[in-house]
């Protein structure tokens, strides 16, 4: 399957399905509303909605029904994205190669448009009980999923996690607790919440959810490949060990080899969780190839 | 009846259960544990979740089967006097006579504590279907009205207006809308999902939801006067119309009189409210009461 035109359908199901559930750009107060969109329509993948849909389908669901929980995943992904680029967390200038939200409008503007956008997430996946066939009881453990995969034992403990172990030397063992809770936990929620939505039985569920953090841990161990790979493709030498260890990637404690051989394993792993699906999972495992073979 | 011992033993109860319900200050993340534990502590009255255990037992639910909800309204507060207490919103060293979050930590740890507390909250909310007789159809409810009283309708929509207004004097229109977003939203929140909780019929239901909105309309004007009484107290003279004109206050634009007279009819309109419960209600009519007598 063409994985390339797949995500790109899902990016604009799910951006036409944001622009009918966010606030309007010019309502009251505009200047958050238009912030809030400004960070969301800055794009990307887009891969977590599509993991929700797609994780959905693969359950025997109708993924438009996951849709407002699809948007949700993505406003999570996007509010983490402009907490963390405000000066006292990683103080980024740019995002996706426009100017990150708090250098397009201000501080206090992106503090509250993340925080608006953390809140409506959970409004979105309340709203989702109006869709058909949906029930209350799948709408409450989606909420909990979500709550647990975005806080402490996850994506905010994760950054925490990040920001202690700054300028230090990291070890194996806080590379893995961060790489699982800053990226993998969102991701995993993501099959899951699909999984809920779509009617997975028991072990139905636990295989895509196994899926979820093998594809999870490998997208994050990749990104750090991507971003050594980057910068010595921008610096034309190979980066010095200086640069590579004081941040907590995976490159840094095993090495560049190490880290794409067993990136590689977690991808294998993930296609085996979908052995006992047919052809309903074709579009979860072109993601996870997708996953470990792409370039940016 | 005696409204002081029962916000008291409201409060020991909350906190109770608060203590049960929080990740332990020494777990990993400890720093950002901690953070959200020491927020949280800083005490205040209770307010919100005492509003959600009075209006559960009002609409003849039990209200220990409310507590993880309103544990999840104080979370939600003490999330948003964090964030507001950021340099970049009012700057604020102090918050109940001890250090801000920032100050006691750093500006990081209290960013993430807050988006911790906020999400935290939702995880509160879908924990509630574990209690005796909610259903999940009760709890999808409670979760729509946190968000939408926390959100950019409510809550964040009200910072947003209130810090574009700085520095301009403020129009009564404005200070409405900034009062009913950012104060009243949540405590009307309250009282409604506790209403939701306890079981109440679509009359009780309105009638319940009219109290929590002019009582918390009250609350912020009373506020307002007790902000100014107390500077005119420390100052040992009446504060001059530039401080009051600079701040989005009821003051400000009608007056210390018509303050207080509005704030009374107020509440005078939230006790009517009541009139077709009986002794149910003693509790909600004597936090109407106190929310208009009380001196800080």
């Amino acid at each position: 399957m063409d994985v390339a035109a797949h995500l790109a359908a899902r990016a604009a199901e799910v951006e036409a399905a944001l622009d009918r559930l966010l606030p309007p750009g010019e309502t009251s107060p505009p200047q958050l509303h238009q912030a809030m969109r400004y960070s969301l329509e800055a794009g990307g993948k887009r891969l977590r909605p599509a993991l929700v849909l797609d994780a959905c389908a693969c359950a025997g669901g109708d993924p438009d029904t996951a849709l407002p929980t699809a948007c949700a995943l993505e406003c999570i992904h996007t509010y983490s994205l402009i907490h963390d680029d405000l000066p006292c967390m990683d103080d980024d200038d740019l995002r996706r190669g426009r100017p990150s939200c708090h250098k397009q409008f201000d501080e206090a503007t992106a503090l509250l448009a993340g925080d608006a956008l953390l809140t409506l997430a959970f409004g979105l996946v309340a709203g989702n009980l109006g869709e058909d066939g949906v029930t209350a009881g799948q709408v409450v453990r989606v909420t909990a999923e979500v709550a647990e995969a975005a806080g402490t034992p996850g994506m905010v403990g994760g950054q925490m996690l990040d920001l202690l172990g700054e300028g230090q030397p990291p070890t194996a063992e806080l590379v893995e607790a961060i790489h699982l809770r800053k990226t993998t936990a969102l991701l995993r929620a993501a099959v899951r919440c699909g999984a809920i939505l779509g009617g997975a039985g028991d072990a139905e569920f636990e295989a895509l959810s196994a899926y979820g953090r093998n594809l999870g841990l490998a997208f994050q161990i990749v990104d750090d490949i991507l971003d050594i790979v980057g910068d010595e493709a921008a610096l034309g030498k190979p980066v010095g060990s200086d640069v590579g260890l004081a941040k907590a990637t995976w490159p840094a404690v095993h090495g560049l080899d190490e880290s794409r051989r067993y990136a590689h394993a977690l991808i294998a792993e993930a296609q085996r969780s979908l052995d006992g699906f047919g052809a309903e999972a074709e579009p979860l495992r072109a993601l996870a190839a997708f996953v470990e073979e792409r370039q940016s």
